[in-house]
């Protein structure tokens, strides 16, 4: 049944293409993909699939193969939202929608998932277990949809789930796996330090909030360098700072904005304490008040070692062996850590770059774009190891 | 002939309003003083003074008031530009030039000359010496008149100085004098530090300019605490800076503007020279790049002691001894500095204020007003002065 | 003839301890393990193992024993020297060279060793192969005497090392692995700033090196926070700060002591590149000079993967497989990681807790001393390996 | 009268310099200076004054020299404790007690005051008012004699006072005097960071204080620059910091000592304040706690602008006008300045630099030697203060 499959996703590989460059050239933003997720149900209700719309807080679409025969239950994960940019190709596929465009390749999940639908569709009778079809709103903007997904259901009755994200960094026909953190949590926090304004040349009776913004900036450093584990990997970036308007006013205040990447627990709890802590102390040393809004975003995204390396060996019926690559923890986030919160997975890259065609840019650029034969890949891969998963 | 001149003041009081608050409708910004100018110009010319025009880098006007007998010249000194700011006041003579406002008393201190002027015709014969009247335009924008005046002649033949400062941090019928430094050296300075941006997550492959401003704020810090002469007082005050604008990006640069200010000219040089040494090793230490731009603005206003104790003895015939108060330096600047740097003068505050009429507000405040007795009290004290210094 | 050479270990048990007390009742500092190296040479001479002696820079010996039938070698490392410790242990083998002892389990290495040796004379001539052991003088004292052995010919020869080290975290009867780093590199620094003293009260007639101090300490924060790799684990500790002896006088110089712990190469050289870049750039910005000594100590102690497998196969015939417990990385240091630059091979720390008989204390501490039955196993683990490694 | 007493000054030129060298040649440590003061008493006793011992915390003497007339009473302060300095001078009068040395002229104030009481007793009869001479113990050592004799009735009854001070800044035939603040007010402080020790190579166990400390000292930097008036002159000035002995061990504690300089009281004030606060938080908010010992030293040496004024007027019948000169305050610090919270007075700097006799070393210098003529100028130009001040 397995090479049946592949075939069959080989033989779809025209549709997919079509399928992905619609997507791509009706991009829709976070919680308004209408157009996205009615093509989705429609294309998996067709199929015969039992679709469920709306599920959690936005278009989050269900669908469920069910197998000829009793097994297990595989869930394949794509979200298809796009992202607030303004395209630079000169594709014929080119968004439509100025302002929004597919560049990070939920255009390409979401057809990688309705290939592997379609050629699934085909053995349905043999399969013993059954396919779910996770479709997730949302994934670029906080909260996004997984979270909501899982508590309203979309796990039921699923013993395993994979995902797969398109990847320039890696050449096409190669896949990066990890057998354990893939992807960190990533939380953000934005400070502000209110002090008392003034001339410039009265300091004294000023609270002088861009003096004590340049200790708290310095102090913060050292979260990283001596409150955390050496061996915990984890990144405080400030990513901007803004205070005054003119040379010789002291202003009222100075706001901080900055991102917290974490892959363990604790490191994660221990670097908001001590940010609260060093904020509040340092400001309060030098008269001034202080705000802490800290916004925890996604966790990290711990894949399963046992499902990673199911997949790994699944991935060699698709792959030469040597295109199958391990990749060191990348420190961005996503909510497929939800799912993997509550049963096991495995969340991996599928290769898209080919620097003679130009794709190369990466993601959230404006010419971000892949080499298509990306989509059978990723969908061989994920059906091979669904597959060997529901035998076993 | 004191007596004479000082009676008249007090007779020209009406007029001396009437033309303040002409002034306070029609206010113009700085290098655009035309109607200003042409005002005073045709009310000089018509009491029979020689008029110079277009002195210096815009309107300035030197108007000469030729004595009957030999003797020195004295120059008094009034600005006459107004300010990009929206009066809030509720008067018959609120501004009518909406955005532009007299809100630093220029106004006065051209009614109060040209009152002068008007008194001082009447005893012209007996006159030994002569009067210029300085009508300065361009004080409240860099680079000022008062300079380019100065090259361009206006301070010939002339021997002492002088000019006032309406005040309302001072109650009317007060004046404010100091015998040194009385207002301070204001220079500004931009500084870029260039970095090398990107991923939040990636911080090694950038050269992050925020980690690197908060050092450079702290180190500057130090100028003032560990490099400057305690008793040589001095501000250096960072008013604004900006870099970034999202959580998860490291920005390219960051921007700090800041100002100086300070009395004494080694004190000011010095702060320069750290400032710009601090800035560029703290920025190579880290690997990036900058770049400060200095604006050395007006010098500290120093004046006479000699010129001032005569202002002293001579504002004892028009203001009760009490009410005649030594201030401390105040760190604003003025370009009448650039008068003084040529000859001997002094250059005081004339109290404004009264509490219950509502003049509480500081110079450049949207609800500017002034208790217009000090038109009279700084014509007098003045006229006083002169009639000391051309007799002696 | 595994089991019986595991066998014969066990037999040996009371030798071992006895050697292991002797050595711990007389031990000797680095560089002066003259007795110690007598010792250990005539017992492997006696055995009639081949004994070079005085090898490298120390009182180093390399021993072998040549198998009967033809093979690979096998290195055994066991360092010898103590530390300048006070013990304050009191029991019967309690060290005799006050302020001198074995308080980081060198003296049981030597046992096991030496135990490992001559249960392997007796299985001599089925040996398929070789088997070294490498007697190494002065590990606890840089520049050690791995890698003057490994200039002196030590490895000539050898295929594979294996080496372990007394662990008071672990319980007895157990074993820590690591299949990539199992201790890092260690690295110091000694930063002079040199600046300008005077009175305290003249802060501007000095460079004052304290100010200039804490903005470099606090500037050293961000080669960890903002410079390294996140996914690269890496430790600058400043563990010393000196500078002043009076209130009232600014000094004219300051003294800053560190290390840097680092696994990876690049992360280590990139430390010591932006330490020198911060150091020299913060003094001379403040008008101060400054000297780093940077002392580059052991290297990363990596273990090679395949090694550490076998270990950990061959470790199950001794211990519980639940009792092999794989640890993180820890960022002291040794210099076995010499030997590992140049043949492959693997460390372990054998477990010597006892929390009942008080075997609590980690090593350098005065109250150090261990479970003995970890003689017997780390000697057998060894052993083990040897010779699955040699049947291979 | 005046001539008469200034002559005989004159006279006693040089019964003032074997006084001096004896008291230079028996140097005593502060509230050791037991020999001194019996000589001391011993003369004013011999020339008739009324003497009392013993007076506050030491060995002061208040000798009162009763006019034969009615009147005022004058003070003269003169303190008489030596330093614990190796006299590097080759003279014959060069210390005998070895370690010990007048390297701050205490030596001249003390004959300056008998010479003065000599010439003034043959006056006595005419004298309309009383001279008080204070002969203070232990003026080096906090917390030094004046605030105890005060307390201790020395200047009851006494309405003026004044003191000079040997200065080798100034040559000799000048005296330097000041209208408000002449010398500084001194406060000690010492800081002690409690964090938690550890290893090097795990910070995250600890609480380092070495990276607290630094961010602290860069934080007290705002103090003068932020925190202060910029009009009032002051200086914090961190003259010592120490913790740590090895460089791989993170130390328990660090300590910071150093100096607070200030004229104004609420700088004073506030300068400790914002220290405290600063410390605390600083310290805290990385977990670590804190403690500052503050010592509050002498406060500034505010001199009475009418006395000085006087004082100048007097000066002029002794040294030549333009000898007189004006000083920047100078931020050293003495008890005198409890005298002077009492009762008006001035205290002034007598002249004693001569280069060409090698006369150049500042006090506290171990070649600290004097133009002896300035004993004359001292004595001369507080008598004609005197006696102006009672003829009044």
């Amino acid at each position: 049944m397995k090479q049946q499959v592949l075939k069959k996703i080989d033989d779809l590989y025209e549709e997919m293409v079509e399928l992905r460059r619609d997507f791509h050239m009706y991009p829709e933003l976070s919680f308004e993909e209408k157009r996205t997720a009615q093509i989705v149900a429609d294309y998996q209700r067709k199929l015969g699939l039992e679709v469920r719309e709306n599920v959690g807080n936005g278009y989050g679409i269900v669908a469920t193969l069910k197998g000829g025969k009793p097994g297990k239950t595989v869930a394949i994960r794509a979200d298809f939202d796009a992202l607030p940019i303004v395209e630079q190709n000169d594709v014929p596929y080119k968004s439509k929608n100025e302002g929004v465009m597919h560049a990070c390749g939920h255009d390409a999940h979401t057809a990688v998932a309705l290939g592997m639908s379609k050629a699934f569709v085909e053995v349905k009778d043999e399969l013993e277990g059954n396919i779910v079809f996770i479709h997730q709103n949302s994934e670029e903007k906080d909260p996004g949809g997984a979270k909501s997904m899982v508590e309203d259901g979309a796990l039921e009755g699923v013993d395993i789930i994979f995902a797969t994200h398109m990847e320039n960094y890696l050449p096409v026909d190669h896949i990066y796996y990890s057998h354990q953190y893939i992807l960190g949590a990533s939380d953000d926090f934005e400070i502000t330090i209110k002090g008392f304004g003034g001339h410039a040349a009265f300091p004294h009776d000023c609270v002088d909030v861009i003096g004590i913004g340049a200790q708290l900036v310095s102090s913060i450093q050292q979260i990283m360098s001596r409150k955390v584990d050496p061996l915990k990997s984890g990144v405080v970036t400030i990513g901007s700072i803004h205070s005054g308007e003119k040379t010789n006013v002291i202003p009222e205040d100075l706001k901080i904005e900055g991102t917290v990447r974490t892959f363990d627990k604790d490191a994660r709890q221990e670097i908001h304490d001590w940010l609260q802590s060093i904020t509040k102390h340092t400001c309060e040393g030098f008269g001034a008040e202080s705000e802490v809004v800290y916004h925890w975003g996604y966790p990290a995204t711990l894949n399963d070692p046992e499902a990673t390396e199911q997949l790994i060996q699944s991935a060699k019926d698709v792959l030469p062996e040597e295109n199958i690559l391990e990749m060191e923890p990348n420190m961005g986030a996503e909510d497929f850590s939800y799912f993997l919160e509550k049963i096991p997975g495995t969340y991996f890259f599928t290769g898209t770059a080919n620097e003679e065609k130009g794709f190369i840019y990466p993601y959230h650029h404006p010419k971000w774009d892949i080499d298509e034969r990306s989509l059978a890949n990723g969908a061989k891969v994920m059906a091979a190891a669904t597959i060997d998963y529901l035998k076993k």
